[in-house]
């Protein structure tokens, strides 16, 4: 079992190989880790029933089961997906600027690799293949460290895909698993400046917040997402009511579901009984203030903790506000800066809103649930950047990405 | 004297007005400072004095003590920094891209104030108002800690800056000082993610290090150069002396001066002792291998700790290597990834150079002397990136930016 160190020098090793090579060949090496994951289907499926067979002893929840569980459908999930990130452009290479200064120098900025990307993540294995096939085509080595319930799942699917990528000429260090998922392999790797550019924690705030703590490396937060909605006093009732609940009950475990409702008064009495049966048909509990129970009186009281509270369940707050910007004020104090939308008719309220908000993405009279990187036609992401350096919403290949500039002469001195 | 988390909760809550502040707004707070700057001029100068009287008592060196020094013409320059900043465009509310999805959907990426930005530097003083100004205009709020030799000089620039915003309707807190010059208050800077929402270090490796090190909130490395120029077998030895002469001795102590010469093993005979012609003007000290010391018989020897050295001096090391792919493989082990170049005539061996050497400027047939924001045309600076994320070689206006998505709806739903 390789440590830690070891992993980084390898894949610092491999990207510079990679960081040249051709399109062509990387997509080669994806195609042959898609096709790879397809033939060894059976014995990955072995290592995933040790690690579930563990996961149920253990009495794991069954959300965290159903993440861990692989099938033959999902393996060819994992599959596809490594083929889809075959169709998108390599974003290695591209021209970001170019200028010819009065001097002659011709100076170009160029997008590059990265170099080697750290990925810490938790129980679901097909963030291996994922991860790894994003970094890949960016021209990024990648070394990943999974949760220790997909131990045996996780270790598979990496040893399927070294083996994948040194089939067609490919080092294998491209593709680096941490074996050992011992608390201090992950500190390891969180302060392996010599090694690792930047690193990407996949997974809950919990993980997310200690490698933001710990790490000494480059981090890129991903996202906790505590998505409000706001009711305009001069919203369409039934639009809202329709995005209230798209948002909130289409998919409430992940991070741009909605999880706090924001209504004007003035409009609050008429507005809530309508989003409320809506949201009632999937059975949603809210939790409100003061004023939204006196409107409904079965809303639960809110306490001063589900404000901030990413429910990702059936669970939603209610409030209500005086004006936009009150609920401006509201969001700035207990938003994550994920995603947060206005519902109005009113032109002015709402670019007052869009402006004023300061989160990866704002919208109009829309629900939070687009923001994804293939939904905003980006293509395949790693994560959701809340962060404001280098990237900010959904991470895509670009943002795996960094640049030089290139700068051609003919003997110019300063 | 406000404590660093009393001056981040500052900071944090100006960072909203200053977010949305119109280009004319700014630009007028910009001015107010660059004339404050010259109507201060006299109690700036009182308050160097001192600075400057305590500097000498304890025996600094003479170079940080020029640096330490203001004069009537510095303060000047640094009022003519601050117009040339309000020259700029705003770098705040750009489109970087925009699309209407099959939906209906508008999605507009825009570049936004990154919000608080903390720089820790040394003694420059007038680091103080090149930082503010950059970030003020950029919409950013700044908490700004220099080091202790400077206080007295930093604390009243400081001060004048806030009365001049201040006086234009701003809140005082876009412009924040840290007071307190204890290690401890370095310290919590460095952790208060709370508030801090980037942390650029403008410095010597030593601080740089300890805030790479020991900072939580995100940081911006700034540059370290141990640079190279590689002259090719191909080379035309003329240009090459007079770009190393130039790379070396027009200003020895800034990061992008060239520190290492490496030469191609076909042409060192003949190139050396031309090149080390030129150098000798400026007695220039070589620290060499054996093949240049046996080609060079005055050239010192070099130890290993040479090769990887940012001298800051008129010293300069010199190897011998046997192609371009050892002076490939030489920098990736000794570079800082700052700017590198190589001279030939050999245009193949040049993309090849150009493609496999990984820094923020890789040049060919020029002196590395030009990686330098306003030399590229992008204006003002606060300093070289030699990291990999978010910013990479001059970081400017727009480097002080990050993003939003703007979604424009009419009740779409996912």
């Amino acid at each position: 079992m390789k440590t830690v160190y070891e992993l980084g020098k390898g894949a610092k090793e491999a990207s510079r190989f990679l960081a040249v090579a051709s399109t062509e060949d990387k997509n080669r090496a994806l195609l042959s880790i898609a096709s790879a994951l397809e033939e060894n289907c059976e014995k990955i499926l072995e290592k995933n029933r040790i690690d579930m067979e563990a996961a149920k002893n253990s009495g794991i929840n069954p959300t965290m089961l159903d993440r861990l569980l692989l099938t033959k459908e999902r393996i060819k999930g994992m599959a596809d997906g490594v083929r889809e990130v075959v169709s998108l452009p390599d974003p290695v290479g591209r021209t970001l600027d170019s200028v010819t200064r009065p001097n002659g120098l011709e100076i170009t900025k160029v997008s590059v690799p990265i170099g080697v990307i750290a990925v810490i993540f938790e129980a679901r294995p097909n963030v291996t293949s994922d991860a790894a096939s994003l970094c890949l085509k960016a021209g990024n080595c990648v070394i990943l460290r999974g949760g220790k319930e997909a131990i045996n799942s996780n270790t598979e699917i990496a040893l399927v895909m070294r083996n994948a990528v040194k089939k067609v000429g490919f080092p294998e260090d491209c593709i680096n698993f941490v074996e050992d998922v011992s608390r201090q392999s992950a500190t390891d790797l969180m302060t392996l400046n010599e090694f690792v550019d930047v690193l990407i924690p996949r997974g809950g705030a919990g993980l997310i917040q200690a490698c933001v703590k710990n790490a000494t490396v480059p981090v890129i937060e991903t996202g906790t997402g505590n998505c409000h909605i706001y009711v305009d006093k001069s919203a369409d009732i039934e639009m809202a009511a329709k995005i209230v609940f798209n948002a909130k009950t289409s998919r409430p475990s992940v991070c741009n579901a909605a999880e706090s409702l924001l209504i004007h008064k003035d409009i609050i009495s008429s507005a809530l009984p309508i989003i409320k049966k809506r949201l009632d048909e999937k059975d949603v509990t809210l939790h409100g203030d003061e004023t939204s129970r006196k409107i409904c009186p079965d809303i639960l009281p809110a306490t001063d903790e589900d404000w901030g509270k990413e429910y990702l369940s059936f669970d939603m707050s209610v409030k209500c506000v005086e004006s936009t910007e009150e609920a401006i004020d509201w969001i700035y104090k207990y938003g994550t800066k994920h995603s947060e939308s206005i519902i109005t008719e009113d032109k002015a309220e709402a670019e007052k809103f869009l402006n004023n908000v300061d989160a990866a993405a704002v919208y109009h009279n829309a629900s939070t649930r687009f923001t994804d990187g293939g939904v905003f036609g980006l293509g395949a992401e790693i994560g959701i950047s809340t962060q404001k350096l280098h990237a900010r919403g959904p991470l895509g290949l670009n943002e795996l990405t960094s640049m030089k500039f290139v700068v051609r002469g003919d003997g110019q001195i300063r």
